[in-house]
């Protein structure tokens, strides 16, 4: 099978790769109905992150399932799954508290821009729809398996409550999905932080009332004014930069709550000033596995429409230029079907 | 009258002060009943934190109200009144959402060791008991006005609930009280970390079941064993050194939370590390006034008995005294009398 696999930065090659096997009996091979790439796949392709060696990429996916080892018990071949970019047994006390990507038996799930993945601890990890999804439904349900569910696990760690005053912090695919999320949990009003056009538009169809286009300081002062000084109740920060961490946390009024899943590069905090700002803070990577099973069902329903995002859509043989598109900020998100 | 004043590290003097005036029609001058030294207050003792010149020390406090200015309205003369270290006005919308001690009229109260005290925003910041308090009680009562209310924001921003595993890092009267505190809002076993056989009895005292003596990663490892590997649902941070501070995030599961209310000196965290501990974090200066009428309460029932935590009282004019045998760990927190 051909693959993408990243040899540097700015040196991602579709190449031939081995077909996946069973290598655990706890494992399922998937056959892939739509992949993506990440955000996160672009700090390594920046150079911004080192990487070992040749690196298979991809770790967002959604097929049916092609064969299952002989200790999966729940699922089956010929489902249609999705699943999370960490693989978890769900059963140990981490995956208990809902926190399955700190599972004690955790695997990276890499790879899926492939036409073939293995999924470690499959009946853990993977998740079945109802059916086959229609193909309109397919960039929706994909989303589930990491975008849509870190922007939501961004909501739910800021602490969004019905009614909240709701900051968003990136404009990415991420922060995009974390203003649907907070529609979703009611906030009030929600402030998205963006610059650009397209992002806005977006950010406004998902349930941003508002539009800020400042960043820094600058974006902390006009988010001060538009909350009559007091700050926002919950700020979703979703990028990893030392500066849009400090606009998140300042951005927010003492007692209110960051949630940040924008894996940090580079960010320290200082002790003092996050005691003396106040706000509580919660983040880490996202433990989309917890949160599956509903938004499956929310896609399922056509209660929200998570796959517009991808505004990209490419064979999955072109994935350079998918990665390209996104580098350049000409595409938000890229969808890759094999 | 006369007042501790410090110098400079080491050098604390109890010499001659102006008697406080009302300056603000808002004010109201309290005749003190007792004050005490606080934690806090050994960090510019011992030099770690610079001071401006020549300052008047304490911000603990309970006495008899002595005079109001002419807007104050609900504070009257003569009542027994308890406040916090930062003067708010309890309707500003921090205040509203319970962080007066982030209020937008926040005052820091110093100069409480002395006999008598200027306190601004009186109506906003002073809570008056039900009485004058029996003699006996005047230790718990003047626990509330800091350290009491900042174990108890401890437990409260490291969300202890009924059942829960609790670790409390810090040993010092805070930490005592953060024990206290947990075991009232029904933790279900509550770890100490103190290396001090005084303490550890006190501790014990207060509703901790088991002692860790380990500090460091060789602590965490202890705890992480009598955790079954998992870590503690919720930890308490009350010292506030990089030590402490790490002490009490790897001591915590993934999705568990940190109450920090040890002002940090010279604490980073790191970006990665917090992101991949999964854990929750608040702190911040306690917003005591917030817990004051409830403490007051249990204080008064006698259901808590937070005064245990003055092992030295001295006549105020002994506070140099009083400063040595904190800073030489003689005493855990003293008591002054005027």
């Amino acid at each position: 099978m051909r693959g993408a696999v990243l040899y540097g930065p700015g040196d991602v090659r579709f190449e031939d790769r081995a077909e996946p096997t069973i290598v655990n009996q706890t494992d399922a091979i998937i056959s892939m109905a739509a992949t993506c790439v990440c955000g996160s796949d672009l700090w390594p392709y920046r150079g911004l992150q080192a990487i070992a060696g040749p690196t298979p990429m991809g770790h967002e996916y959604c097929g049916i399932v092609d064969e299952v080892g002989s200790a999966v018990r729940l699922i089956k071949k010929g489902q249609f799954v999705i699943g999370s970019f960490f693989a978890s047994d769900n059963t140990c006390p981490h995956c208990h508290h809902g926190y399955q990507t700190s599972c004690r038996h955790k695997e990276f799930v890499g790879g899926a821009q492939a036409p073939l993945l293995r999924v470690p601890l499959a009946d853990g990890t993977l998740v079945a729809s109802p059916d086959v999804p229609p193909d309109d439904l397919i960039p929706s349900i994909l989303a589930c398996s990491d975008v849509l569910g870190t922007g939501w696990f961004a909501a739910d760690a800021a602490n969004v409550m019905p009614g909240a005053t709701v900051v968003v912090v990136g404009d990415g695919a991420v922060g995009l999905l974390g203003i649907l999320a907070a529609k979703q949990m009611g906030a009030g009003r929600i402030i998205a932080m963006s610059g650009h056009a397209t992002r806005q538009k977006l950010a406004r169809e998902f349930g941003a009332a508002e539009v800020v286009t400042e960043r820094g300081d600058e974006g902390v002062t006009r988010i001060k004014q538009l909350t009559n000084g007091i700050g926002a109740d919950s700020v979703l920060e979703c990028v990893g930069t030392e500066q849009s961490m400090r606009q998140a946390i300042h951005c927010t009024r003492p007692g209110g709550s960051v949630g940040y899943v924008g894996v940090p590069h580079g960010v320290e905090f200082d002790g003092q000033e996050l005691f003396y700002a106040h706000v509580r803070l919660h983040g880490g990577p996202a433990p989309v596995r917890r949160y599956l099973p509903n938004l499956i069902e929310l896609v399922w329903e056509r209660k929200i429409n998570p796959g517009r995002v991808f505004d990209l859509t490419l064979p999955l043989a072109e994935v350079v230029e998918g990665y390209r598109a996104m580098d350049e900020r000409r595409a938000i998100k890229t969808l890759l079907r094999p």
